[in-house]
């Protein structure tokens, strides 16, 4: 992919506009830190009226015109200086990629990957571990006092203090995924007290896609504000399709590992154990995976809590794991294991996201005592892996009624001692297959309010299919209306500069400040062109609602310029009636017109 | 339109299903009340397991292949003879129909309508009012103690008592529009002890669209389920386009009879006059209109508040009454004239709708001192309407961010005496033009959970241009679910048996049920075929998201197999442990397999 392909439709807007000589559209613009290579990428808006405001920006380098990028060679890693520079990583001779890891069966008699031409072709490098006896993570960091590169570079994203993202992530309230083997993510981070984040999945299956179709959806998904993405493959090239997204992605990548170690056991999930698992979290690990979602609260008592449900266990990690509890009638190998799996995590920097394996598949199911037994357990586990200096998120629902939302966020944060929730929608309803991307952006955007940090977005294709192009963004899209309708309900720094800019256009009819200022100006744009094509209604006073004729927001403008500057707001008595007489002959003098010209 | 043209897809569905010899797919049907001539329509949906299951339809008619349609003769009058027993109402030789009426210049020189064959051509009518001194309305009836034949249709539609539905009423606190000039419409309840209804707006402008469009897209948006419509045309056949609509509506009507007031005086707001106005009130009413949107409540002293608003006054008919006010510095001609005003809706039952001219156009304007005067205001008038029995729903905002939603609803219910409530959204941010179904939807699903009686929809082209077929579908689905999710929340009888047939469906892989169930079965198959085309995908016991290898279903069943009958739900403690020894060793006899038999 080129830095040209790689391009956004608002970008080529961009472009076209400066090209045509006008100064709006949007650039890539860099806010530099303390250091020379500490640059936090903004998306800069240029409007009409000469002001500009800088958005938020996830999309990476390839929306730099400035950036040269070639998916063959990989993103600069933008973070190993500053990784090397801590003296606390060693590299090592990793552990060899083998043909199983890619879904080859041993006896395959063509041996070797499937497609070697598949092999990420970019730079040779040697992985990296924390030292003997050094605690590496941005967690131990942080609770040494120490501020990272990476803490100062959320700060100015996130516009507050880097004392305040210590804190955050020191009190385990707040996590930043940055494995130390994905120099290439810009830093980011997941907590309460920040802007709410949004995950995009990607990932084959048995059944359908392709290497190119997943890095390629990783790049669209972060071009249209995807904070994180996880890898959920599952089918074959597992293992070179990860190395791709990786090598490529400026968004920290999750993944769960049970779904390759599942594969490498041909789908048994009995013949799983301790030593297949622990060789593929080391495998993901130096490849640089930034967070793994671990199913080990599902708990062998746990499962029959699960007998009478109206749809079971939906989780496709939980489900594993109930087969092997139940096929071995042992307790879970990730629960029996989970502190020597800390002591890994903890040398790499991942980040643990502890999936909720017992969540609800739906509404009748929401809330009941399987889920919230689980949630217990993920409490202690989430108090272990802090011991271990391991940064750690929790995975909540799910399909929740909108009356049974606010107690999971309540419950989790006092459980879990406030660690960052990161949930799946939930889906206020079960009848609207198609549209559950809108059935779950509903109580994402309410949980995301009571506290929830990260949404793991769904798409219009959930229950039904694999997303495409097009399903990602409306994922994405709707997720990104959830959270920021929720950091506007915080009060989040900030968050409402965007709305005001963008009323304040819509109020002035400047529809190219409009578009430009969108979550989507591509097809903000196009629908305004299905009923007002011409390019003078760009300019024209006026709206399709009402049309030229008649025009609400030009008496709203004669009001003010009456009653606005400085005038002090009139009571709701009498009073206000007097300080009107003189005024409203002003306005008989201007005609009393509520017309509009025709912008012609 | 044929009867065949009107037919819903899922509706052709259940027909090919039927032709096929499957016994699955869907069916009108109708439920007999207490008299042969009360029959109230479902949408029956067959399972492939014997079972079926009744839901609420709004479409009319048109999706009863057994009856006759045609829009040239419009629906059956099927309340005439329940309004004619009453014995309290008459016909009357109805003021005459007038060029200026459908916006033709008085000086127009070809005179009368501007294109005949517009006219509507059904059965010739006279129009009808209650007789002197008689008290016709819904609301009077109910006072009196009286159960409609109306009232009972609603119960039997809300699985309620009769005795419910007229105390609700009697109340005040719910509605039920019904004019006695619209003896076609199905009656339907607004109040919050009912399920939460959903408005779809039509209606052509200055800028686009006709006659033929402004029916069929009624008739699309009750098809997917819109329980009510309003007519806001703007432009020219404002009168024959409303007639059109009114003769074809198995749904209530509403208007804003300002919009097309102002037609006559040709936009200048300041020439408008009380008589004009009441003029086309009565026009409307003869011609059946059910609720009316007036804007009373948007008085001279309000105006001033709204002068330092970003977004000013956003509201079409609000604009155009703080024009007036400004205009000749007087009180609103509608203020001042409500009595009389209440005296002619009482006379045809119509339902007033105070609007809400001064609602907030952006986030930063929610929840101001001009709404909130306003408010005051409309609560002053719902007392006025109810002393004249006329019903009345109170209009809500707008733009209101997530924390700011409740005191809407709150304040409402406190100061309007729980009159429904009727809210356009809220939209919950500004940012995302194209998206505004979303953006809304989220407020919606939520204000309607804490008791709004019905939800205005918003399309994707809000802000930007007027919906197309497309945009109305998508409005009224997403609303159904906003609606849908709130009855959920509120716990209305019958709501979650929808979510629990549709979910039993998904669990056990009947893809037929789950898409005959979905609130758009035509958009979930397409999307499922899209991943798994082939027909046998439709009967396999897997999905795309796991492909055939591995399934979660799969595992859950075989742990209620195990664990699910009369088995008590386990402790979470050792005894649990206990007790799932014995049940372990049968499930490794079954051989532990988590495999799926592919289905071929």
């Amino acid at each position: 992919m080129t830095n040209k392909d790689a391009r956004t439709p608002a970008s080529d807007q961009g472009e076209q506009s400066q090209e045509a000589g006008k100064s709006i559209g949007w650039h890539k613009a860099y806010i530099e830190g303390s250091r020379p290579d500490l640059r936090v990428p903004v998306r800069q808006v240029h409007l009409t009226d000469g002001q500009s405001v800088a958005l938020y920006d996830t999309s990476g380098p390839y929306t730099d015109p400035a950036a040269e990028t070639d998916v063959r060679r990989g993103l600069a890693p933008l973070r190993e200086t500053w990784i090397i520079a801590r003296g606390d990583t060693e590299e090592y001779t990793g552990r060899p990629v083998r043909p199983e890891d890619d879904g080859i069966k041993h006896t395959s008699p063509r041996g070797g990957l499937r497609n070697l031409d598949a092999v990420f072709p970019g730079r040779p490098r040697q992985p990296r571990r924390g030292r003997e006896g050094r605690a590496v993570t941005q967690l131990a960091h942080a609770r040494r006092g120490e501020i990272t590169p990476e803490m100062e570079f959320v700060a100015i994203r996130e516009q507050v203090s880097p004392e305040v993202v210590r804190e955050e992530i020191a009190a385990g309230r707040a996590v930043l995924p940055a494995n130390v083997n994905h120099p290439e993510t810009e830093p980011m981070i997941i907590g309460k007290r920040f802007l709410v984040k949004v995950n995009a999945n990607i990932g084959n299956s048995a059944v359908t896609s392709s290497i190119e179709e997943e890095v390629e959806k990783m790049t669209w998904a972060t071009r249209w504000g995807a904070d994180t993405v996880m890898d959920l493959s599952t089918g074959r090239n597992i293992h070179t399709t990860r190395e791709w997204v990786l090598r490529n992605s400026p968004v920290p990548i999750g993944t769960v590992p049970l779904y390759q170690a599942l594969e490498k056991v041909e789908g048994k999930a009995e013949e799983l154990t301790w030593e297949i698992y622990k060789d593929t979290v080391i495998e993901q690990a130096e490849q640089g995976v930034d967070y793994m979602t671990v199913h080990a609260g599902v708990r062998l008592p746990h499962v029959p809590l699960t007998a009478n449900r109206k749809t079971g266990i939906v989780s496709r990690g939980g489900s594993i794991m109930a087969a092997w509890c139940l096929a071995h009638h042992k307790e879970s190998f990730l629960y029996e294991n989970f502190e020597e799996l800390c002591e890994i995590l903890a040398a790499y920097d991942i980040t643990y996201s502890l999936g909720d394996g017992l969540r609800p598949g739906s509404i009748a199911d929401a809330n009941d005592a399987a889920q919230f037994a689980e949630l217990r357990t993920l409490g202690e586990l989430n108090r272990i892996a802090r011991s271990f200096d391991v940064q750690t998120m929790i995975e909540g629902p799910g399909h929740v009624p909108m009356h049974k939302i606010k107690e999971n966020i309540d419950l989790q944060q006092e459980i879990c001692d406030e660690a960052p929730f990161y949930t799946l929608g939930p889906l206020t309803t079960d009848i609207a297959p198609a549209y559950d991307h809108i059935t779950s952006g509903i109580g994402a955007a309410m949980i995301a309010w009571w506290g929830t940090a990260m949404l793991c977005y769904v798409t219009p294709k959930e229950h039904l299919g694999l997303p495409n192009r097009d399903d990602v963004k409306t994922g994405v899209i709707t997720y990104k209306i959830a959270a920021h309708a929720a950091d506007l309900a915080k009060g989040h720094p900030g968050a409402q500069e965007w709305d005001d800019a963008l009323s304040d256009a819509r109020f002035e009819f400047r529809w190219e400040d409009q578009f430009n200022l969108a979550l989507d100006p591509e097809t903000a744009r196009a629908f305004h062109d299905e009923t007002l094509p011409a390019e003078p209604a760009k300019t024209a006073h006026f709206c399709s609602m009402c049309g030229p004729k008649f025009c609400s927001m030009k008496i709203s403008r004669s009001i003010n310029e009456k009653y606005g500057d400085g005038a002090a707001e009139p009571e709701y008595d009498e009073a206000a009636l007097e300080g009107m007489r003189a005024k409203s002959r002003e306005f008989a003098a201007h005609g009393n017109r509520v017309y509009l010209p025709l912008a012609d």
